[in-house]
């Protein structure tokens, strides 16, 4: 065996070195995004826009499709609204934007003031979720049985208030689409639940190529007055789990809250069963964490804003006419491919430069394939690509593969859908590596986390799903090992054994795991 | 002549009875949108929603087209930055939603007041546009002229508070989007702004279907701190003036309170040209007010959430299958087809309910063309359509036409185009004999308006254009009148004789206009 080539990653900061500060590097490198100036807000820049805006489109789609309607509610809501769930919901989070003034006015002294005549008589909250909004236009709306289900989604900026930003996955204002349905019973409220689980699942594994466990999160971690909760769980490089979306089964109680009735068959007036679910910018820091490696993002196919980048090595002389021209009509005749159910998405990018820093640029911002193209290739009808995948030769070369045009051109849309498959499988095969069974007491569980492993991963558990109290103490247990519960999955088999936590008899697996 | 029949419209008020209060009746009949509850906000429902998708897709395609990428830049801008703002704009607007607090608690008594432990330290205003924190981000990202064009879009909500408030018109809250770009010099700006104005006026004709005039606004309206503002005018069928779009060149102003400076190939520090240009909800009540009707919303094509609403005339028996059968036929047909270069927008509307009371509630929702089909339709494979800008019969019957389906699916794509063409026609025709010329005193101006004409349109006058002093003794004057001036169009031909303001000799033409 010949020893690895030692090569020189483009991003300052490794995985292995500080996964943190790798992560914000390659937020920076890729300009996606950066720090506004405004505490806790962050200013999305074009390429992690342009993921958002793929995001979106795929999944809106989705939402569509599943016969939801749009609509557009009030950033503000009164504060008597979140009185009225106060009362009844006692984890209710409380840190929350408010607004109390409507006009701004001079000090005197060349500055500005809110305006002391200008103060609300009502406080307004920046929306952190619409619940209680929607739910007010939804008693409106709803009169018969007719009327059901009803069911409506938003794209909207939500804002909570964050005492510890980091960027993507936890920032004051994000943005986000919430779900919120009504329904007649609950078996139908049930189904649009884990209907929309089942949309974030695959959506996840098929678009952003993020394997995720799909599963109840335990009782501690419903949604304030949610009877039920379920969330994809992702697995980040550095072992720990991500909530990448979340859907509630919120029983009778907000409609309850909020007085969402019909007149059912009977004529009798009845309470609706709600549901919420949602998915926001935070996914977008899974992709990065799912998928990033030492030389900065990489992008699945379905999300990427471009999906192949052509690079002209121009010289500034006569000839590179012929190859811009070349490099047009190979841009022209890419747009006019599909791939994984899309027109190919391409750019010639023609910016001045010299082609290998621009090069690095797109390797890190991870655009999925690179082609260089010179003067030579182009009058030899040649392409020279480089997957973001497959980046370095065994060599440690970048690993450029020379072809015809005609026969690259042919397998290019293939090889964006082998890209789109190659990322899940790494993934999977990461995650899989990194999922722990067969600890079987908590002195095992603490001496498996105790250990100087830097990516521990998550751990497999049969629990006896304890409820209050005892769930209280399980919680703690696992607080001292900086540990939480995860969820149950939703494929969970019979099992068999003792619970870890109350040696009683198991009733299903739960994932236990250290999480953002 | 036989006597014209009487008509009784879907709507209980006419446009000649009272056009305020039959604007609002379309919106809630067409269940576009509704009072939220909250000051000044709406509910934007899934029709007028489905609306506001539609022209955010086209316009989106359009600024990328133009090379301007899309960010997203934060909801909240610090008080300072106004303040900078404030020191050198005059007609700065100060009435804006003020975030003075970061957390609710108890108030000991049930209810939530906002925490006094958590007080900002410094205001967070919910932006009214977003020049000044845009502007905060091109000085950190312009270096040199190598990054100049800098051209950058969002599409997020904004906030003005409003004290009175009409929907889509004039909302505390609206959805808009607005491009920030920054220049080398003042051409290219220039040529921005007016690339980003004629893109809004064809905008308007070509997807509106609103006949508009683009041009210069007077100095008085120009955007606080710009240079020079440009507007797109639409005259409403009350005969107002609809500002439906604005775009504004804003020399180096905002640039020198920014430091958007950027290295020119001379190596010296410049400041850089800035624009900025926007569309909003606001287009929305102008399309109401543009194509609406005594029997509702008229959607022109292009914009229309569903194109065609196929209708099934069900009777709970058996037959229903068949017919049914034969309606999904035919909708998955016109699905496959496409017009006005997209796939056509088709839905079959299986909800319970009188298949004639569906079809009002579509007439009103101002759906292109409805397809009503009975058994004896599916059995002799007949379409019976109804085109909404053609309703009635001269016998004053609704106007369903009987064809075979095949011959109907044959014209259904031009059948559409011909709609989009038809609304903006008749739209143009009205416009065009309310355009007043030949008033050639001030005396004619006020005698015109005093007239007890309901919609009296707008008066095309060429004037001095006066600035200062001049200039605000003509915008009192025409104060007095209840008049503005809408525009100088940018076709504007060389005038002759003199300004009925000033005396002098004319240099262009320019609108007056009642206005919303």
């Amino acid at each position: 065996m010949t020893q690895a080539p030692k090569i020189k990653h483009a991003l300052s900061v490794a995985r292995d070195g500080d996964f943190a500060q790798w992560y914000q590097e390659v937020i920076a490198e890729a300009e996606m995004a950066e720090e506004s100036g405004v505490r806790g807000c962050m200013v999305i820049k074009p390429w992690g826009y342009g993921i958002w805006e793929r995001i979106q489109s795929v999944m809106d789609a989705e939402i569509k499709a599943a016969g939801v309607e749009n609509c557009y509610f009030p950033l503000f809501i009164p504060l008597s609204y979140f009185a009225k769930e106060a009362e009844h919901v006692e984890g209710f989070a409380k840190e929350m934007a408010v607004v109390t003034h409507h006009r701004l006015i001079g000090d005197g002294k060349g500055g500005l003031v809110p305006d002391p005549e200008a103060k609300l008589e009502e406080p307004l909250i920046v929306r952190p979720t619409s619940e209680t909004v929607i739910g007010a236009a939804m008693a409106r709306w709803i009169q018969s049985w007719r009327d059901l289900p009803l069911l409506t989604n938003q794209w909207a900026n939500v804002v909570r208030w964050e005492m510890r930003t980091r960027m993507f996955l936890r920032t004051s204002e994000f943005l986000w689409q919430e779900g919120h349905t009504a329904h007649a019973d609950r078996d139908d409220a049930l189904t649009e639940t884990l209907r929309a689980l089942e949309m974030y699942r695959a959506f996840a594994e098929d678009v952003l190529a993020m394997p995720v466990i799909a599963g109840e999160k335990p009782e501690n971690e419903r949604f304030p007055g949610a009877v039920a909760t379920y969330s994809i769980e992702a697995m980040m490089q550095d072992g720990k789990a991500l909530q990448a979306g979340t859907s509630h089964y919120l029983g009778t109680g907000f409609a309850e809250a909020a007085g969402i009735r019909y007149q059912d068959k009977e004529g009798q007036q009845t309470l609706c069963h709600t549901t919420s679910w949602g998915v926001s910018t935070r996914m977008i820091g899974g992709v990065i964490m799912t998928h990033g490696d030492d030389d900065g993002l990489r992008v699945p196919p379905r999300i990427a804003p471009q999906q192949i980048v052509i690079l002209p090595m121009l010289r500034d002389t006569d000839e590179d006419a012929a190859l811009l021209a070349y490099c047009e009509e190979l841009r022209a005749a890419l747009a006019k491919q599909s791939t994984l159910g899309e027109p190919v998405r391409v750019l010639l990018d023609k910016r001045p430069g010299k082609a290998t820093q621009k090069r690095w640029t797109w390797v890190k911002k991870g655009v999925p394939l690179i082609l260089e193209i010179g003067g030579r290739d182009a009058a030899g009808g040649q392409v020279s690509a480089l997957r973001r995948d497959r980046l370095y030769r065994e060599d440690g070369k970048v690993n450029f593969v020379a072809q015809a045009k005609d026969d690259f051109l042919s397998i290019a849309a293939a090889e964006l859908a082998d890209i789109q498959q190659s990322l899940h499988r790494e993934a999977l095969a990461k995650r899989d590596a990194n999922l722990v069974q067969g600890i079987d007491s908590l002195d095992a569980l603490a001496a498996f986390y105790g250990e100087d492993k830097r990516y521990p991963g998550w751990v497999e558990l049969n629990w006896s799903r304890p409820t209050g109290a005892e769930l209280d103490a399980v919680v703690n247990k696992l607080k001292s090992l900086k540990l939480t519960i995860r969820n149950t999955p939703m494929d969970s088999e019979p099992v068999t054994g003792a619970c870890i936590f109350t040696g009683k008899p198991a009733v299903e697996r739960i994932y236990v795991a250290r999480a953002y």
